[in-house]
């Protein structure tokens, strides 16, 4: 049985291993598969997109994620289970629903009030060693979904705002979703939103971002540009993305999660 | 049977995929819980601090440790057994101490000096992965500690020097212990520092940091704060915390671990 | 049955987490030990060097290597077997050839060709996803190297520039290969070259680097020298390295991996 485990704890405090801890201590068969604990402080937008994009990637299990700033107040703890049977715990912010609305959807969702299946007694300030983590492990060994709390209706969950694409006539307005260690933009843009703009392997665009103007060309991947180039392309979540070929595209832009960039078509 | 291992080494270089492979090699049964390898460089009393708050959340077994500004040197290496029959490996500077005396007391060492359970040559920089993580893996398998090494009186072991609070007539002087990746304050204070003083929550203080001074109010947690506010609350080790509603309090505080900081009750 | 696992993808994103789960997807049986994913960013030499100097000290198996600055260019994905019949997956840029040249030789070599072992459609950026986990959890599992595509002369393959020492009358001229997080910084020259100068624990030296002049002496260990003096010994996986004792010798020389280096006697 696998838990993954996505949250903003980083590897620097033993937040992360002490939830570990907590888990093999509950279930020591279980085998835990660490996502990402590099979600930057508190930005639940982002834990929800990267849970989203690689969920599909890993095994059928209990999905632990936990980026909470509503920790110790009134946000609800959550489980959930999706359409094709996969768990979820989590706080009630948003966190875990793209992943599950590309999963199947919502089935179920219970609220962590069994005090049975938490660390007690459950500190204020880190519910991921007391309640989330022991709840995983206890779905892990077979504790049933009902069992953890009472249903909330799943149209009762909180949401969160996901910023939505604008594409017009020779332009396309979006966001950067996300940066990468290698200083990679993805963008809340598809393929399907550059095909309508007219964009394809080839064409040179012109981006606008924090109000400095850069050109770049659209291309297929990192190797079809020479080095220096900005390029455009589909990255391998499927979102188009801004590189520069061995360099990094968001120093350039000084660019971070959240920005507004917009594409636009150059004159010919 | 698991292994739990903390130590300074970070997850830049490959020190701790290392040691993996070490322990691997002599006992591929048993499971590695990483506590945390952030320990700033060369930091013993951080490493035994986080040691000594962790331990008990983690399945019993063997616990590795490694800070250890001193390899090379004289300093001796140990293994340790607690009054609760878990087994520590690590340096003798302290770094082993406070946890073992917390879960039940030292109740035998031994020097590491059996070559047979070291890989040779024993390197003079790298004992984490020739000397430490061996013995580790060694006492996992079922090796009996006496055969490490001759045993070594507890009282004749290497002890840090904890810092002290000093708490007076409306005023506490205490130390950072410890600075999270959120920039939370962790302090050698406690609720019953804070009782004495007459803090309880929503009390308003004063607090006196590298010169500079902070109003701050005392609250159950985050939650009960508005955004921007320094707070003072009991964190989840059950030390007292100064932390800033949806801030970093380290960043405003410039403050690092081992600064002195003073909490003063406010005139009415 | 382990997989090893090094690459430049950083613990900040998802890459390491979602490969992860794409092996256990396909072998769930099979454990991974990640060495390191801190190599900098698409530095395939420093990449090369480490998985050369840790592979010893890994249980055989698998050895997965990603340093991959040509993904989705024209450059080979590869599997090979060394003459311990320990397997390689990884591009074929040089990574993967000094450790399996030390461990014995490249015995078979083959390129990774045949779609029953990727993840379809294999993404043009991310070939660790779709590409090269899912052939170390094939091969992991028992496929048959030979199953994975068309064999590769072995000198067919690419290969890394190695930097070369030069060892003259009074002075030896090398490079720095790898900065640690101790600030600690490895060098291309070895023991023998020192025997060669005529540089013995307790001799001292000059260090040139980066046009700056530093004296620095000889020395078994950092506890053979005194708090700030910098020291030049043998590193525990015997390169000569440069450190300052209780403190951080790369910071003082501002060096880098790739800097050149000059060791000088200094006159009696």
């Amino acid at each position: 049985m696998f838990i993954t485990f996505l949250s903003d704890f980083g590897l620097q405090d033993a937040f992360v291993g002490t939830c570990h801890g907590v888990i093999k201590r509950i279930a020591p068969e279980v085998e835990i598969i660490d996502i990402t604990h590099g979600i930057p402080p508190q930005h639940v937008l982002q834990g929800a997109l990267v849970l989203c994009s690689t969920l599909p990637y890993m095994p059928e299990g209990v999905h632990l994620a936990v980026v909470d700033p509503g920790v110790g107040g009134s946000r609800r703890a959550l489980a959930l289970r999706d359409g094709q049977g996969r768990l979820y715990v989590g706080p009630d912010n948003g966190l875990l629903i793209p992943a599950a609305e590309r999963l199947g959807g919502i089935q179920a969702a219970h609220e962590l009030a069994n005090p049975e299946y938490a660390l007690q007694p459950v500190s204020r300030t880190f519910h991921g060693r007391d309640l989330f983590a022991p709840a995983a492990a206890h779905l892990a060994r077979g504790v049933a979904l009902e069992e953890l709390g009472p249903p909330v209706a799943p149209e009762a969950l909180a949401r969160l705002d996901i910023p939505q694409a604008d594409v017009g006539a020779g332009r396309a307005r979006g966001t950067v979703l996300y940066v990468d260690r290698y200083g990679n933009m993805q963008l809340n843009l598809t393929r399907e939103d550059m095909d309508q703009l007219g964009v394809a392997p080839g064409t040179r665009v012109e981006l606008e971002c924090r109000g400095e103007r850069f050109y770049a060309v659209a291309a297929r991947t990192f190797a079809d540009a020479r080095p220096g180039d900005i390029i455009l392309y589909e990255d391998s979540y499927r979102n188009i993305a801004v590189a520069i070929s061995g360099g990094n595209a968001a120093d350039m832009f000084a660019a971070r999660a959240g920005d507004r960039i917009e594409v636009r078509l150059t004159m010919p």
